[in-house]
């Protein structure tokens, strides 16, 4: 038993690296977490994702699942103010997804917050939020 | 001791939200499980993830592992009835590899079983399959 | 107290299958550590990929993170002796970042190590490279 703890030891701090108390909520409240990343600007690609976003809150269905959609690099200029995904950023919020820009990538581009569609959420580095997220036990998907 | 034990409390339960009798039974067969998303239509990505998944069985030896593949959205249509990815597809289901493709991309697409190729697997959301394989502990590529 | 035990070793058992020492050791020494696959030959892509690396040396701070970009398959070509993106490979390279070339993918497209960029390493599947990064507890990001 003793070793079997040990073994524990290694597999289970390895993952434990972010918020602790974080991921026991995750099991406290039950909900599926999902991160998903998109850093491309290609139109059809946000759809997908869009759709991910509603394929998630169907299957789990609200008030079970918590969603995240990382917009980094390439992808940054669809949270843009004029962008054509506008609507469907608002529609997720709605829902309650967590809508987050990274904010290397607005820097990058010459992008302000007030350069951005309204409401959404800023995070200093995308892939340092990806990863907090994997730390913090949420499900990854690429978008 | 106590300490550490509540440590892993938190981390190993956050990664537990799904099978644990799978998991462990992962760990009992010693066989490495990876599933593989593709969500789009590009011919030449769908050649790149069957050549992904000859390479796993060429790495870790037929018996040794357990591949799926997870097609969803922009990429179901790889593994309609006509797809020029058939013969790839049949030899993958020849090799024991689980080719599952996405019934809510399905109906988005208007497409019935019987439109799709012969013997392959059906799942309800894509996402969520590949959501409960990462929970089960299986590893996940973006392909 | 014992059933709690018993639920992590399912838990903490399917994430174990790799490297144990390396897991424990990712802990002791407090290092992020992040493996990048990039399987595209899009340049843009690609300079987005070593954005990537840049972005989380400044989050983390170099010293405070390991991270390894793997190509393979279609993106192998980028690290090809007269490739565009030599510079930010010596980079990368300089400042410690693993730079893993797919020798499965190489042997496919008939690319020997002399044909390749000086300095980077080669491993034997970059897939297989990947999911053991996975297992000893490394962040996955696609790229």
């Amino acid at each position: 038993m003793k070793r079997r703890i040990a073994l524990l030891a290694g597999a289970g701090l390895s993952l434990a690296t972010a918020s602790m108390a974080h991921a026991q909520s995750t099991v406290q409240t039950g909900k599926e977490r999902v991160v998903i990343q998109v850093s491309t600007p290609e139109q059809r690609l946000w759809n997908q994702a869009f759709n991910y976003l509603a394929n998630l809150r169907e299957v789990y269905g609200d008030g079970n699942v918590e969603l995240e959609i990382v917009a980094l690099g390439l992808g940054i200029g669809a949270l843009q103010l004029e962008s054509t995904q506008g609507p469907r950023v608002a529609e997720a919020l709605q829902a309650g997804v967590h809508v987050s820009a990274c904010e290397i990538s607005m820097r990058r581009q010459k992008l302000k917050r007030e350069d951005m569609l309204p409401s959404i959420g800023f995070v200093p580095a995308g892939l340092g939020q990806i990863i907090k997220r994997q730390r913090e036990g949420w499900a990854y998907i690429s978008g």
